[in-house]
């Protein structure tokens, strides 16, 4: 892992979050699945904006939020996705390099705005999302800089960049790159409903290109079309070297070459809002990787970093994680 | 009070507050004076975002903010204030509409962006602002609906308008109108730097026109130019027929006919951010009176109010208001 000046470099949607409360019959009156992400159009986004009580604004995304995570355990980060030049591209653009993580995209001006996400918050914690693509899916393949994957010792993205092909075009991009450097590539599936939308594809992937696997238990089962989780546990470890299942409230579970390792849930006194809960599991594990811990260590990381994210609104942590994993002990 | 539709209406600067943690020592580096709100230009507000730390986007605005409280309590509101139509501006609208508040000011094109506050929020939970006013003070006197003004029992202005001459024309054909009409008029002083700048004709104001007038330590203290608090409530005594005086964790003293009654502090587990804990404040007290409570009850209405405020980042409320005054035996 000669000439890495990052730990990891993701790509992925750049999404600012507009969240906001509601009970489970405004997401059954607005067909929105509750605890999915669902693409939608800018009159959807309108009109559900219009319906939808007050919203506070924090910037987001998949990968985005893990590469701030990473970050924010002292790791050192880069992120690729792209913004337009608009206010939304402004406050994306602002909370990722404030937070220490590079980002070198340059806005996009007069064609779609910066991507937004309606994140709809019940009152169990659980987050529905309610994606507008905008600018973000505009990455190309002229988007992903070879020398900065080359730079970072793993390569993470996200499933969601399945959804438009551009998108997919430099994600197979950076793989080839990272594979030819040497680096390693991880893979986070997202979705159950974008599992759906692209299971060969990615069953595929998982098998020839990926080195670590991060799904939740919604998305692991979907991936091998399966209600029992088990059973798609140990469909994972036989195609995969290195995976991470995160299970909610039942913990996490690391799979590595034939073996598995239970992680147990950091506990929190409230859900207050479980976005960015796989995002941040990720950041600590895959830090925890980066930094050549334990692989119970970097499941540990993960635990305590998602914690931290459902304990409030909003997928950006509000405390420094580094040292929150020395004062629980897990770094020293 | 009869044919009025609205228990309070609202008349203030419409912001976005973008609302970041910093330590005193970037305070003292960008010369912004803690715990004050100071005007800022383009070009300051450009070099602090880029400076400042990762920010979350929440409706703010003095005015806006007490009437979004006062609808939480369950009263009948309105607000008068100048947006853009930019994203910042659409934020606004949707946020202090969604909070059940009439809000029917026509965004303006091509001007000035939506205003915006850069608050910086230090360890102790202070809060520092720095606010690029933009559009906002474009309120002139045909922004001011007589109709609306003559349908409130309570109106309610904040000593921010005084900062541009326009805000301040709208600002005293708001207290002709409702004066007229037989009308409350209420005053918040904003902010002691603020009384500096306009103290001769807010003394002139609180004596000839002002039937209710809010003022934390600092603002009563500049008012009248005393380093003594005793003695400024003293002067208040004098000169208004009703005031309401804040003092942080002191509590606060309403004054009434040469009375006064002191109100304890509604206690919080750990004060995050102090931005608008007056604004709250005012929202209980104008709700309490609207509502025909007693001056003791309107201001405990105020101390909850302000005491939920603080303890979350923002100034608009995250519980009912109403509920938790009913949970906590004031209101039945």
């Amino acid at each position: 892992m000669s000439d890495t000046r990052y730990d990891i470099i993701g790509i992925g949607n750049a999404i600012v979050d507009i969240i906001g409360r509601c009970d489970d019959d405004f997401l059954a009156k607005h067909d929105a699945p509750k605890g999915h992400m669902r693409l939608v159009g800018a009159e959807t986004i309108a009109s559900l904006y219009a319906d939808m009580g007050p919203a506070i604004e924090i910037s987001g995304g998949s990968a985005a939020n893990t590469l701030v995570g990473v970050s924010s355990f002292g790791g050192a980060g880069a992120f690729i996705g792209k913004v337009a030049g608009d206010e939304f591209g402004k406050i994306f653009a602002h909370d990722i390099r404030a937070a220490g993580v590079d980002f070198n995209s340059k806005a996009v001006n007069g064609k779609d705005p910066t991507s937004r996400s309606l994140i709809l918050v019940t009152p169990d914690g659980e987050r529905t999302m309610n994606t507008f693509l905008g600018i973000s899916t505009d990455i190309d393949d002229g988007e992903v800089d070879p020398a900065a994957i080359k730079a970072a010792k793993i390569v993470y993205l996200e499933g969601y960049l399945f959804d438009r092909p551009d998108a997919k075009a430099a994600f197979r991009q950076a793989v080839d790159i990272a594979k030819s450097a040497g680096r390693k590539v991880a893979l986070s599936l997202s979705d159950g409903f974008c599992v759906d939308r692209h299971r060969v594809e990615f069953v595929g992937l998982i098998r020839d290109g990926i080195d670590i696997l991060f799904a939740n238990e919604d998305e692991i089962k979907s991936l091998y079309e399966t209600s029992e989780f088990e059973e798609a546990a140990n469909r994972t470890l036989a195609d995969t070297d290195l995976a991470a299942l995160t299970r909610s409230a039942k913990g996490s579970i690391v799979i590595s070459k034939g073996e598995r390792i239970e992680i147990p849930v950091d506990p929190v006194d409230e859900v207050v809002d479980t976005t960015g809960a796989g995002d941040l599991y990720a950041a600590g594990f895959l830090f925890g990787l980066a930094s050549g811990q334990d692989l119970g260590t970097a499941g540990r990381l993960g635990s305590i970093a998602a914690a931290e994210i459902i304990s409030h609104m909003g997928a950006r942590p509000e405390v420094n994680l580094g040292e929150l994993a020395r004062a629980k002990g897990i770094l020293t």
